[in-house]
């Protein structure tokens, strides 16, 4: 069914949407079922059960729950619905696990159009699909006006490990190399720029993805120590995690560090660093410094790796970052401490 | 540590406890990593992880997720934090699963009290071990001034099928029997008496309460069909969804249905009808008529249903929800459409 073609009489979403009764019934039928409910099997949520049994598992249990509470709503590059999808999908895949399940909780704002709440449940749909997961268990709540940001969703996500990563800080060694699967920072500044609030427009689009195929394709090469997704905080406080968690120094080639033309223009306008931006389908690799050529080619094979770049290293001084300028200059990046944007993701 | 020694500085949430950085790191640690966190293992959350691998879980596996919104966020009898415990571990538990984890999604307003952040929290962490499922996942938002209703969580659960409940509604026949664990309408009608919109005060308290013990206790009983808990939309709209979907008569005995005496006084001023009101801490079962009455007795052996009750019966006429009064009259149970009361879960 096309959306323009919405099958319910409501335009915009009220209080007795939520109400557990006839309204909210049936605008669970008209989005949520209908684009997440499809009968054939590939789509499996079932609106009516209070919980779903799983397919059996095949291997270790992994799960996690991420939070969305983007604004605006839509931006170039994606959505809430696909942004929720590859949020969870990805804070799974960097843990070494095969994404399989979500489940999704929504906040609907009283007034909120039920179209775009339709295209983004439908964005939402399409992420799953392509990166191979189903949501098989949701929940609908409506906030009054004034009580919510439009749409808030929430999804929890259910794997299965995979035996060829296993990954950990406490696995990270002096010597090991990080890499970068591509430029960073262009979610952050693509919906800063959506928000129109700078007077600034651009063609920046969000990176929001899987970065599943960059998990997979490391998996069973002997040194990959650890992953994660430079969302918010961006990569200089997954840089910080490290040095944090390990007492170890990271030192990254500044030069190296691969950042999109328009996203350096808009950061340097702003007075905002990029490295301190979110990405969503970006991800960050420590490597055992005699493997890092061997991943970042692997990488580099993938289309959503073709920009990856070695980056920097762990050192085996004291716990701080440090960027090694073009220029032979080394500065500290210091830990993020306020908040240049708020609902970014 | 008690309550009233926070170990932080900030007293109230800024947007900067939601960027990722060190004021986000503060705040988890201060509160979230603090009560669900302890370092005993038993409360096993690990704030650093992107996903988290469960033990070995020894059955199929269940999941669901449930949103919470509730205002005011405390209310006599529990809060959001106890709610939103109760609320996932009665969506397993009704389902025939047992519940173990939980995964905790929260968005915070700006501008929050940070101890009512702590209480709540806190009173999260108390319930979760009452009901013995452990919180293993969590993320926080932080969404600006105006944008949000003080706290939402989103929580969820995870837990293993009980091989003696074999739940479903497809199971229901004409001549079943139904029960209810207590009186309803107590959760609906303490938190519209904590907002004191009405001018009303009364000594109303929620029946905010894990339901896994009324579950668990009719677990191996043949002919139990399907169990669930009445939350929003209240008794009536169980009743409703049984009819719809069994397309049965659904038959209720108006003078068996346990209403607290106070509830019902509260009811009559404001016109409300405890049938469509919330509960958070009862059961509604349908089992085969010849085991009504073993399956009743089951119940009021436990604190849990010690009111609970035998009120009514599936027929075999069409699909409708029917209330037999007491002097002898029929009325039929419309189903829900306004909603009187957002914001009640």
């Amino acid at each position: 069914m096309p959306d323009g073609n919405l099958p319910l009489t409501d335009t915009h979403i009220s209080l007795a949407h939520g109400n557990g009764g006839r309204f909210m019934r049936e605008l669970i039928e008209a989005i949520f079922r209908r684009h997440l409910g499809a009968p054939d099997g590939e789509r499996p949520l079932d609106t009516d059960a209070d919980a779903v049994r799983l397919p059996d598992l095949d291997g270790p249990v992994y799960t996690t729950v991420d939070g969305f509470a983007v604004h605006p709503i839509e931006f170039p590059g994606g959505d809430i619905g696909s942004l929720a999808v590859h949020g969870t999908v990805n804070d799974l895949s960097v843990a070494g696990a095969i994404p399989r399940y979500l489940t999704l909780s929504a906040f609907l704002e009283e007034g909120l159009d039920v179209e775009v709440l339709d295209r983004v449940v439908a964005s939402l749909a399409r992420a799953a699909d392509a990166a191979g997961v189903r949501v098989v268990a949701g929940d609908t709540k409506v906030v009054p006006r004034g009580h919510g940001g439009g749409i808030y969703f929430s999804v929890a996500g259910i794997g299965v490990g995979d035996p060829g990563l296993a990954l950990g800080m406490d696995r990270i060694r002096p010597g090991d190399a990080i890499l970068v699967s591509g430029p960073v920072g262009d979610h952050g500044t693509a919906v800063m720029l959506a928000r129109e609030a700078f007077g600034l427009h651009g063609d920046v689009r969000s990176d929001c993805a899987s970065v599943f195929p960059l998990a997979q394709t490391l998996s069973g090469i002997n040194g990959i120590r650890f992953l994660r997704d430079p969302t918010r905080g961006g990569l200089a406080t997954v840089m910080h995690e490290i040095a944090r968690a390990t007492g170890l120094r990271v030192e990254l080639e500044e030069g190296a560090i691969p950042v999109n033309d328009a996203v350096r223009s808009v950061c340097e306008i702003l007075g905002y660093d990029p490295l301190y931006l979110a990405c969503e389908g970006r991800c960050v690799a420590v490597v055992a410094g005699e493997i890092a050529a061997h991943a970042l080619a692997r990488w580099q094979d993938l289309d959503e790796g073709r920009h990856a770049a070695l980056i920097g290293h762990v050192g085996a001084g004291r716990a701080e970052v440090i960027l090694n300028t073009p220029i032979g200059g080394q500065r500290r990046l210091e830990e993020l401490e306020d908040d240049p944007l708020p609902r970014i993701c």
